[in-house]
């Protein structure tokens, strides 16, 4: 086993895939599980397809594989559902019977994917450790119940764990029913982007640098909930139009034109204090420039679909 | 389906075994789910031996049974390896697995038991919803996690939910290794009561009482935590001595023979306004009938024993 060798869960996901040559990039031994193999291929990864609500399957694997490092991203994300969908539930359960194994197999360190929906929303800026608890939501309550649990087990398994609470991402590969590449796509396609009065406060930080955050998180030995976050707040509307204007289409955006989200809080912030200072940990690229390269992501994307298109046609 | 037929799982436990027939008092039609049948028969109830950790079998049986209600006493609870015993996690798993299927098959309300330990111990006097939760074992843990979950699940499904956190607790049927029967058969068995320096404040309150409050919390509409518990500070060591009192024992009491357990608060009291003012319920008995009661039954206890030691001798 080598001395730095880490097991990626989710790591075809939105965060977990570029997590993966974060990780090569400190040194890692990097062992993928996905629920399908990315068909870009990862220099020095091995892919491992596995089922992780299969109890018996994690442990045998984990036992086989007997990782150093653990870095947990998978969980049900579908937009719109994952709020409140009992699948939480299924992934807390899962999450614990994989911790287990990470403990029981020889695991030294356990990184998790947090969420800001944990903390108390009417607090507008989040301190870990200081700001409340208090999710409005099955997703929020099962992370943070999960986080609780880890650090139990950890503590008594002693071994060391962190908890990276992940605020506004955005990028390539994201759900094309989410914010960002809905106004991207929308503008691609010449359609109008109806969006909400966009004045809600928020830090947006590139899925990248996200990404980067936890390799950094995971190689470092800061401990408990840290806050993954630009720590810059920005008005939706300025993500919005900052799109707009690379496009060259405010023509198209149509700001208030739909409801905002019931309990959607008009500032929702990061103190990014421990990611900084105990992490070290700063993001790479501003707004503009990671705007830019996920404009460029889903223009190249939307041109291969046409080719294929073209292809079939 | 009767309207109030109560699935109560531990029902052969320390608690759930009395709060068979409270259930019953107040016109419960009862199916009590134990690992086995307890030898005395409880008229009325229809018991049913069932795994509650063989999920695909939890599902079948609520499925079949439909009950109402559920009152959920079953854990993991072996004296001193129960604090932080992995045991807890998959209690953890086994009851959302359990809440999932009666919320599937249509149970309006719910009542899960609580601890002491969800609260962080610092605070002396524990009143739901203010004193904070930091349980500091992976007991108290696990039992706040799962509250969290069982209200955000509960909230989504529209079913009624409740949570009873039960402090200290003593009476027939308790685990031999526990404080008030240690003390009653050493003095018994005509040996010293090696206890701690016995200045520790609690809240006492006789185990059919317990049951009792659980019944009358499960027959109520009230939501959300809710100490069980005397709410009448007594110390330990009076405990002891009213012990050692009603067998002309005080001789035998050795206070300060042993090292109080690391952590024990000096100070862990309930506040009971939620359970007397909303639930309505008050004890039946006081510190002195409560423990009268205790020591006749360890009296009959080892009477039973000893005449079948003499059967078989």
């Amino acid at each position: 086993m080598s001395e730095k060798c880490v097991l990626v869960t989710g790591a075809a996901g939105f965060i977990g895939y570029p997590s993966l040559a974060a990780l090569r990039g400190r040194g890692y031994e990097v062992i993928a599980i996905g629920t399908r193999e990315r068909a870009e291929s990862t220099e020095g990864v091995r892919w491992v397809v596995a089922d992780l609500k299969d109890r018996e399957a994690v442990s045998a694997l984990v036992s086989t594989l007997r990782p150093s490092h653990l870095l947990h991203f998978a969980w049900y994300a579908e937009p719109g559902k994952f709020w409140n969908s009992a699948e939480n539930f299924e992934w807390v359960k899962s999450s614990l019977n994989l911790l287990q194994s990470c403990a029981e197999f020889g695991c030294s360190r356990i990184v998790t994917a947090g969420t800001c929906a944990e903390y108390d929303w009417s607090h507008g800026r989040c301190v870990e450790g200081e700001t409340p608890l208090a999710p409005g939501t099955i997703y929020g309550t099962c992370k943070s119940s999960l986080q609780a649990m880890q650090r139990a087990l950890s503590a008594e398994a002693g071994i060391s764990e962190a908890w990276g609470r992940v605020f506004h991402c955005y990028g390539p590969r994201e759900h094309p029913a989410r914010l960002v590449p809905t106004v991207i796509n929308a503008l691609l396609g010449d359609e109008p982007a109806r969006c909400s009065h966009g004045e809600q406060v928020r830090n947006f930080l590139h899925v990248d640098d996200v990404a980067d955050a936890f390799a950094a998180l995971l190689d470092s030995e800061v401990t408990g909930p840290v806050n993954i976050a630009s720590g810059r707040p920005v008005q939706l509307r300025d993500v919005i139009l900052e799109i707009a204007d690379q496009l060259g289409r405010r023509d198209l955006v149509r700001l208030g034109a739909v409801a905002a989200a019931p309990g959607d809080p008009p500032c929702l912030l990061a103190d990014t204090d421990r990611l900084v200072e105990e992490v070290g940990w700063r993001p790479s690229r501003d707004l503009h420039v990671g705007l830019r390269e996920t404009i460029e992501w889903w223009r190249m994307r939307r041109d291969q679909e046409r080719s294929r298109g073209a292809d079939i046609g």
